[in-house]
């Protein structure tokens, strides 16, 4: 996608050919930098600290921290600690473990100059096939959004996001955003609520950058406000990505991503979720009980960070001091409030069956 | 309630016999600060602007308003005109409108010196009996909260609240906490967890600040949150406040109380609300329908004050630059999502027939 005219992707290789470059999306909204990358510390600190997020651009990250760690030392013991140094960076994100295992696969049998060589190889890949996959979801969720708009003739199509599952989580195009951009591209007259995602604001931050670099309708608001909007039909469909999908079709995303979907079905709006098949964990059933929920500081919840007005970038303390805080990061929408999950491979019904019949290379016995 | 050792109304007349002063309350949690209303123009600037909020606390304010209006000026028109300003300057609480029209009962047959002293008088009521009825919203929700207590001997019982139905919001004691501070007074173990409540944050700031000083151990959460825990377990009971009540039982309150109210049915935990009689609009029965909604400064979405490292006060903007936000003050919970109704009373069902039997001078025909 595009900023000020200049085609990004969220990582890309330097021009010295082996050392890794990311957008610092702690800076945006306020400042576009990025950061060079040059061993497997560098990226696990980058996953971390959340310089690069989202399930996709996660793994992407983890896959090129395994290159850099074997450019370093190419043996299997190096390959194994970066392995479970990257593995431990975030619990909730799937693609993580997803990408680290396409990695080894890819190397397994390899040394030397080979291994190296196959690594990078291997890490461009997933980069371009998420570019491809993302493409695919946005035409199947495009096709859902002209859909809305042909039973409404002249009416603007009004979607809720929550978090940021747009390119910036992805390496491009994005998941739950991607076919928003193609609706908006096509001519189409789409608005999005961004629900400003609390408490690191990756939708008022993140997505309405993107949102606004593109030029796509769009307003902010607090996390509290969906199920307003929708008891007062200004919500036509939600939309969101996923960090984690289990093989019946729950969801794990954003904390607060259950509560919008709750109120999708107290008000019959489309709840889906937009997701490659790299989120999915065929080995979870139950994800309220079975997927682990990162918890993150309490410093995320207490202070903000953002621009005065004479320009500077300033931390504030918001809260009531000595007051403790808890921060999970993410919370399970189960399959019954997920009206479809949007594919690579196109629509399926959240469930065993659903995910199966596009997926049947998991159908076991 | 106590700040520092020191007792505190959040409403009082000053040693002047006739000028108002108010805790001003945009300051928290940073200052403590008090400020004097002089004019029925300042009562209404502070209502508007937020220096008082809550409920039961903004009647009080708009009755005081009335009073410093007739002592500039005793006439009929003086009066009806401050009723209007005063009326307008926040939509959606309707104790404002009670406690306007209960002074304009108290004085309208009067004139003169008599008006006046009938007019601080009657404001002065308003006041006590606000005290009063929270008291006794405290012992009714006490014995709700004994029970769970009870039911499981020598666990914490988890409340969970939104915003601030707290002291604050009211003259002394709270609605939603005032059960809290007697459970907490009476030796039983609670837990509060705190929505932030975005945008305004009155959670972290004024519900954090007031638990904090009296004690009651709690944590704040962002307000995406209540669902995650609520799947897993960790809240008990949700108790809020509310800002108009309909006849029906469906209540109006701070912007995402009504995605609270749903995790809760979803999860099987009480949803209680607390309430004086003064915020049931005996008129409207569809609140989500009949309520008007408060929509806010897009300000207080895209900016967020605190205290800097160095102890100054700031304000930062948060969201991307050039990105449209939207602000509604509040949203409706039907009934059918409200277990009970807390109030000074006892407590009711979510019904008509359930206020009704509390409040049967309201029965007709």
């Amino acid at each position: 996608m595009k900023i000020d005219g200049k085609s990004y992707r969220t990582i890309w290789l330097t021009d010295d050919g082996w050392s890794v470059e990311v957008i610092d999306q702690t800076k945006l909204p306020h400042e576009f930098q990025t950061l060079r990358l040059v061993s497997a510390d560098d990226a696990a600190r980058a996953i971390k600290d959340m310089v690069v997020r989202g399930a996709p651009l996660i793994g992407a990250t983890a896959a090129y921290g395994i290159c850099l760690a074997l450019r370093e030392d190419c043996s299997d013991a190096a390959l194994h600690s970066a392995y479970s140094a990257l593995a431990a960076t975030r619990p909730t994100a799937i693609n993580l473990k997803w990408a680290l295992d396409a990695m080894i696969e890819a190397v397994k049998d390899m040394s030397g100059s080979d291994r190296l060589a196959a690594a990078y190889a291997r890490a461009a890949r997933i980069c371009d096939d998420d570019v491809e996959i993302c493409r695919q979801i946005g035409e199947h969720g495009l096709a859902l959004i002209r859909g809305l708009a042909e039973m409404n003739p002249g009416k603007t199509v009004n979607i809720l996001t929550h978090c940021n599952a747009g390119w910036l989580a992805c390496v491009d195009w994005g998941t739950a955003l991607a076919p928003i951009y193609m609706a908006h591209d096509a001519g189409l007259s789409v608005h999005v609520w961004v629900d400003e995602t609390r408490p690191r604001n990756q939708g008022a931050s993140l997505t309405a950058f993107e949102l606004g670099r593109h030029g796509v309708p769009h307003t902010i608001i607090p996390d509290n406000a969906g199920g307003h909007l929708m008891q007062h039909g200004q919500v036509d469909l939600c939309i969101v990505g996923t960090d984690r999908t289990t093989a019946r079709g729950d969801v794990a995303n954003k904390i607060g991503t259950y509560l919008k979907a709750l109120a999708a079905q107290d008000n019959d709006v489309p709840f889906y979720v937009a997701l490659p098949h790299t989120t999915i964990d065929w080995t979870l059933g139950d994800g309220v009980a079975e997927i682990p929920i990162e918890q993150r500081s309490p410093r995320e919840v207490t202070h903000m960070t953002g621009r005065t007005a004479a320009g500077e970038i300033e931390t504030v303390e918001i809260s009531a001091p000595g007051s403790r805080a808890a921060n999970y990061g993410f919370d399970v929408t189960p399959a019954r409030l997920v009206t479809g999950l949007i594919t690579e491979r196109g629509i399926a019904p959240a469930s065993r069956d659903g995910l199966l019949a596009l997926y049947p290379e998991h159908h076991h016995g």
